[in-house]
């Protein structure tokens, strides 16, 4: 049996699978079955080829492992991807209106939008970073999804059940975040972390006072799990130094009630290329370090407790002062420009890697907590930081390569460094610290994703490089070229390259990748079901209740939805006329979505089985406008209108 | 050798993989390289599943074979997709502003997007129905791609050499539209037709006078080849009866110069389900025949030429009467709720699906020639349209099964049917109207797409069921499920089912599939070119050039973009200036493309290499902004940043 069966030596054929070609067309033309050989010479697959494709095909009706949760980047959304096949099976609306789930066009998902706009402006995209899933002792519970704005200093709450948005939340004290959104192990706390510095609460400082006046800020946003909500009244925030503050990392048992957060630009360059002076870019590389900060946010929670903050538009604020002396904040010197800092499953020890260094370097919190315990300081900093000292901070340093950025986990204790400059994935032993493999990635790794590896336990299984790069790996669409996910089997002794997902819409930054089984949506919405707010609609209409009702200039129109047809069908109201429609889908079948626009009026609904809408605008165009179902619901799905009439104003 | 390879009888296993069964993980621990028939047990794949997996593969760096345009529905976006990989390469920012494109976000597209306003009111989604690749002698060529907008009435021009949208230009005259965007066989014109009847030029009309004073129009739209855009002055209309138009095609080959509508509602049933009348949905489907409009586009052209049109708020309108009397509108019965209407390759024939039919009607275009020619009518409409007999117009009827909708061709003489209440894929002859095989599709198939398959010479090889639902078919994503793109092998004998694609962006109507070698998008901008105008910039700013010119309270910046700095980089203004930003990549290095943003001020450009944009915003409020680089262009990328301040005016 065995002799005809194609031997796989997958590992060692995979490296030609990387050489730098220019994409060459596969023959599509390969007539009637053939045996896999046959298919092979066709499509000129390698042996390497046919193991992959083996392993990432998941047969119609069949679900995939793992749900990679990934951010959009520039996109403002949520990208929800299967894994092994890397199927984009939803973007999910979160900053940024998206007509077909009905988000910021006239329904009630406008309200959540417009709870996330910043300086009385309207903010309809975001940059999306980290998204966060929310966990319980450490591992992911599969109910929620936080997300953060790198522009415009926003988190976003994702609820799993519906995989809809439910809040924006606005940080009012800065212009910007990176560090975030990052969970606390039983999700008390979202924590986000500003980047380039400004003046806390936004007043106009001279750029020359950058020291003096610019600041940096560690966000604690309390949740409310119980509510699904971030619950604003009960967050607060810690004041830090004009270092440009980074990524973070929240403790975990042992390290749990620490916030990990590194920084770059401690040498606080403000650049003045126009002026002649050097940019931003070589100002912030001049020193040998930067720092890596140490929070202890359940001390810190007990000074808010205690009442010890400061009032900055209306958030509670620890001043930096107050941190340096209370034992809050410390810093420990990192290597040049560092990047990503990632807590290791067993919560004992912090893995960072440089920008502009060779190194991860592996900092361990018992001997971190030894030295703050002891006040064993190397000095401070000019805003009277307590600084601890490097070589007695740290485990050691893993020989990586030119710039690592970002590591998660398995479960085998091995860690996977993305190393952006050198486009490939170190795998290491985070026993010895020593590189055992590396696997070359297209192109300029930045993130790097593990099945479930950023938790207490991470599972193995699969890697994902998420490659900022893709020149000749996809067929071209123009000049702004997909990102490049790249899906890493990581079960066998060697890393094995399986599939290429091309990512053609935003520039994902983190993921996370979660058990499939751990997710638990719903299919229906109950009758009548407001996702807003998560109840019974007052407004809910049901079949037989429908009507139209007049008060003074405001016509409440209460409405249903069912295969085939909208009741009412036909509405007449007058010029100036606020109308108010509120909807609801009768259906309870799943999959039977119906949408809802009237043409002309900027308005889309969609109303997925059982969900309810309201709408509010000003009829202001005399006109003849239809109405329709925008999802083809049916045969008849067409004759699914109906049509909304202005009368004029009588002429006085 | 041969007996111990997987022998593949994939066509007799496929009916297997079609069990309508809830989805069962596959087991991910598959341990290091193993055999084929070793990773069919550990994931359970039938031998069809092997053979599809190897027909889909495309290994990293290889090129898919063909690229599918797929409407993107309610997204208002268009959707690039790879074939046979399935993969998702680009969503195409074209209705709805796209902020990682740049699209909509201050920059050059902002202007493309407000083109496409309507009634005073900013439209900012679509609900995209029929994309149309240009074509040159009724083949595609590869330049140009056109899409409708169903909801507000609009057709968007985008450019396959960048992949980016160029023109959107509204329909002033109806309130939607279905049968478009279609050209003609040279792309002379882009078709748009009315879909709901409204009174055109959009004044208010009570819904009693329907039949009297609502209308339908079909709109030629006049490409301008060389500029790349729809040339609205050149472009002229025709008056249609208040039957509700569906889709359309242009005739070619022998039918060239013809343009086929169907419609639906010929009762010109008007609802009214408040008031206990019966919905359209049934009022629509009494008749046994709607009407097939055949129009006559040359000879209208010629009428446009010699004047004798009316003007309706400045478009030139062939009137009803004009249409009826010169022949240039006839129309012939069609089975029950018509939908698709698809011209054969050679332009001989028009096949029709009935959406409450069972059959696929073949009109004959020769037959219909020799009626018009004749002047054979059977008698009028109320509107004075000649018709045409029906028996008289068609060579037959292949049995097909319930709802019929769209139809498609190979290369071998084969027509595909999308059936939707049977969720079938029907293959029959065209040469003797029979039903050759039905493959089953998961669910309720759409629209069907086959490579090249609506152009004079289709390429067989793929067809795809393009599902409007999905349910048991992908993991759960919540109550608003993925569409489903099947793909299907038609190079054997019997149709082959290769793989699912969620759709989870938008609902996609028809799509085109082109040959990749076909397109030939640029991969940078020449330096400084702004892609809307397909021109260097006047403001293109060279390195070396940069500069800020302060003119009253207007500041214009001429400013650049490199690795990994802007210059300049730090930006003073004061509170109430008008700000203009005009910024070049300086890049030219594929894939090298850098971000823009300013925080809180709702601007996001995407600088490809080579790309010019300008920004011009009022600098409303005091305060420091960090604007930065939101493209992860190099390891110092986030430190390609700077500061935007805005100071306070002085207080008088």
């Amino acid at each position: 049996m065995k002799k005809g069966i194609v031997a796989l030596g997958a590992a060692s054929a995979l490296l030609l699978a990387f050489a730098c070609s220019k994409p060459t067309p596969l023959k599509p033309d390969l007539g009637a079955s053939k045996s896999v050989k046959e298919l092979m010479a066709a499509r000129g697959l390698s042996e390497a080829d046919v193991e992959a494709a083996l392993r990432t095909y998941v047969p119609t009706g069949k679900s995939d492992d793992y749900m990679i949760f990934a951010s959009g980047g520039q996109s403002g959304q949520v990208l929800a991807i299967g894994a092994p096949s890397m199927r984009l099976l939803k973007v999910i609306g979160v900053f940024t209106p998206e007509p077909w789930q009905g988000y910021g066009y006239g329904g009630d998902g406008n309200a959540v939008l417009a709870g996330g706009n910043q300086m009385g402006k309207t903010i309809s995209w975001a940059d999306v970073h980290h998204p966060n899933l929310s966990e319980t002792n450490g591992d992911y519970d599969g109910q929620y999804l936080f997300v953060n704005d790198k522009a415009n200093a926003r988190v976003a709450v994702v609820d799993l059940k519906d995989f809809a948005t439910k809040q924006i939340v606005p940080n009012k004290l800065v212009m910007s975040d990176h560090g975030g959104a990052f969970v606390t192990p039983n999700t008390d706390y979202v924590i986000e972390t500003s980047q380039y510095p400004a003046p806390l609460g936004r007043e106009y400082v001279p750029i020359t006072e950058y020291k003096d006046k610019y600041r940096g800020l560690a966000m604690f946003w309390k949740f409310d799990r119980a509510a699904g909500r971030i619950d604003v009244a009960k967050s607060w925030a810690i004041e830090l130094p004009p270092y440009t503050q980074d990524l973070a990392d929240a403790g975990k048992l042992d390290s749990d009630g620490f916030v990990f957060i590194n920084s770059f630009n401690t040498e606080m360059a403000i650049g003045g290329t126009l002026e002649g002076k050097p940019p931003i870019e070589s100002g912030a590389s001049q020193n040998d370090m930067d720092y890596l900060h140490v929070i202890d946010w359940k001390k810190a929670e007990k000074l808010v407790a205690d009442g010890k903050t400061t009032d900055i538009k209306g958030v509670k604020v620890i001043s930096l002062t107050m941190a340096a002396q209370e034992g809050i904040l410390h810093l420990i010197g990192e290597p040049k420009s560092p990047h990503g800092v990632d807590v290791t499953p067993d919560g004992k020890e912090m893995v960072v890697g440089g920008k502009l260094d060779t190194h991860a370097t592996v900092y361990n919190f018992a001997k971190i907590k030894k030295l703050i315990d002891d006040k064993k300081y190397e000095g401070k900093d000019a805003y009277g930081v307590p600084i601890l000292n490097f070589q007695e901070s740290i485990r050691g340093q893993a020989e990586i390569g030119m710039g690592p950025l970002h590591t998660v986990y398995d479960n085998k204790g091995n860690a996977y460094t993305s190393v952006f400059l050198e486009s490939v994935v170190a795998k290491w032993s985070l026993k010895d610290l020593k590189v055992i493999e590396k696997v070359p990635v297209h192109y300029n790794i930045g993130h790097i994703l593990a099945a479930e590896g950023d938790t207490v336990s991470p599972d193995g299984n699969y890697v994902v490089a998420m490659n900022k790069m893709s020149m000749d790996r996809f067929s071209k669409v123009g000049p702004l070229y997909p990102q490049n996910f790249q899906l890493i089997d990581t079960t066998g002794d060697k890393m094995r390259m399986l599939v290429d997902m091309p990512i053609g819409i935003g520039e994902p930054h983190y993921s996370q990748m979660i058990k499939m089984d751990k997710l638990k949506p719903i299919s229906v919405y109950p009758l009548g079901e407001n996702p807003i707010t998560g109840k019974k609609d007052p407004s809910a209409t049901l079949a037989g209740q429908e009507k139209i009702v007049r008060n003074g200039t405001t016509v409440d129109v209460y409405m249903t939805a069912i295969r085939s047809h909208f009741t009412p069908d036909r509405i007449e109201v007058e010029e100036g006329d606020t109308v108010k429609l509120h909807i609801t889908s009768l259906e309870q079948s799943e999959d039977q979505t119906h949408g809802f626009t009237i043409n002309m009026m900027n308005i889309d609904l969609s109303l997925e089985p059982g969900k309810h809408e309201n709408v509010t605008f000003v009829a202001d165009t005399p006109g003849v406008y239809p109405m329709y179902c925008t999802e083809f619901c049916s045969a008849l799905h067409l004759e699914m209108a109906g049509y909304f009439l202005v009368k004029p104003k009588a002429k006085k």
